[in-house]
């Protein structure tokens, strides 16, 4: 985050009817590839990490598995790191085999990814594995606190006996698992996943979170704004990793020339915004 | 279950260092789909339904996906019902590339799954896609409740300003989401997890959410007898669905002979309990 200035994370979310119409002929999972790839190579100089929806990956069988793994490990090699957006949580004995998926290094490879998403509803024991990965290998995770969506309320907002909302009642949880993994920066490698898209909600996690770096979302396609992450920011420049997907992805549809060229103008575009606004560097 | 008589579902956990010795030479993911085929034939005159925890396979990288998917394919040949626990959930645009992954036909073929699990923390319109899939293709998810692990309590339990606990509340949801996909039968495509580990959870369960199905774990290796789940059978004989996995898929390890027979056996066991316990047939 210091060398590149801008806490610019670009999510990878194919989608096959979006796709640049020179990749659209070819079979779904190879366009997916070719995509990927070139997105990364486009951004590669501007963004510090990559989110990988595996939903849409998954969507294309295990052939598009196959494409989530080698484009990790494209994106590894492009010096970036790799946030595997899966959103798992299990009982402890299955959940550590999806710490060992995405994780743990894998034979004499490395794990193929740096940090992934988990969620808190199973409870402490349920993320102890990933802790483990965490303490063991060097691995991040964010936790699901308060997601960009409309219907996160449901659950999430719920006011408890004593009037805080059920997310913030997990933002304690992900504060307390994430202790004993504070790094000489101050901040843990475990954060939480906090939606931009609702009022005040960036600024209470910061405080409830002091060393949880927030994998900031919903700016973009679901209309929050580079500003509406700030507070993010506020006790330290890399506080915050801002995901931004489909504005970047599908910059081809609004521009003209190259998918790559427009994907990397647009990356640039919010790096600057996002400079402002996090006051890096 | 009217035809079978037990409410069994043979959960699907494979684990290397458990397989029976004659199968652990082979490559991890050939050893995986071997041992599953072999249980899936073993109980498939005594199960309902077997549910493939996805986790163990993506253990095993894109390999491992496609043998979770030939698994599901073989599964659905031998006439039992397929449950992928995946548990996922996400925003409703990602959420419709889970529900494409699991419950929608892929292209000429039938869809991977009859039933998925989902996670509620992300509330309704995160679950919105899945229930689409319910009302298009006739599919049912099982909805994460009150989990089996011991941890389950740290979201699940906490008290809200109502008085119920947070999992209550998330009932409440279950219900809504499955009120207009009650089928003839009165139970409905939407059913919910719900951990056979804790006292008075299943008779709650079953009071709050009338026309579900309650998918019930921990019976085996997390301790819960086949008595507990007694009372999800109280008003429908199918009200229930009993998933066992390493009582079963590791029965060879305290048995002589064949492993595919000693499975056999321990499933005709435990059908046996569940038999007298749910009163069906």
């Amino acid at each position: 985050m210091e060398r590149k200035g801008a806490p610019l994370c670009v999510g990878l979310d194919p989608m096959l009817d979006r796709l640049p119409l020179e990749l659209r002929g070819e079979d779904p999972a190879g366009a997916y590839e070719r995509f990927c790839r070139g997105i990364v190579d486009a951004v590669s100089e501007t963004a510090v990490a990559v989110k990988l929806q595996s939903a849409f990956f998954e969507a294309l069988g295990s052939r598009g598995v196959a494409v989530f793994e080698r484009v990790c490990e494209h994106v590894r090699a492009a010096g970036l790191l790799v946030v595997a957006d899966v959103k798992r949580g299990d009982i402890p004995s299955t959940a550590e085999a999806y710490a060992a998926a995405f994780l743990e290094p894998r034979g004499g490879e490395p794990p193929l990814a740096d940090v992934m998403t988990v969620s808190p509803y199973m409870g402490g024991d349920s993320v102890e594995p990933f802790l483990r990965a965490c303490r063991e290998h060097g691995a991040g995770i964010f936790c699901l606190l308060k997601t960009s969506n409309p219907g996160s309320g449901d659950v999430q907002d719920i006011p408890l006996a004593d009037g805080r909302p059920v997310w913030q009642h997990v933002a304690g949880l992900v504060e307390s698992w994430g202790e004993e993994l504070v790094g000489e920066s101050g901040l843990s490698a475990v954060g939480a996943v906090v939606g931009a898209t609702h009022p005040g909600v960036v600024e209470t996690a910061r405080r409830l979170l002091p060393h949880a770096v927030l994998l900031l979302l919903g700016v973009g396609a679901q209309g929050a704004q580079p500003a509406d992450v700030a507070p993010a920011f506020a006790e330290h420049p890399a506080g915050g990793l801002v995901s931004i997907s489909r504005p970047i992805l599908y910059a081809h549809e609004s521009a003209d020339g190259d998918w790559r060229e427009a994907a990397a103008a647009e990356a640039e575009r919010f790096a600057g915004e996002l400079r402002a606004v996090a006051a890096v560097g």
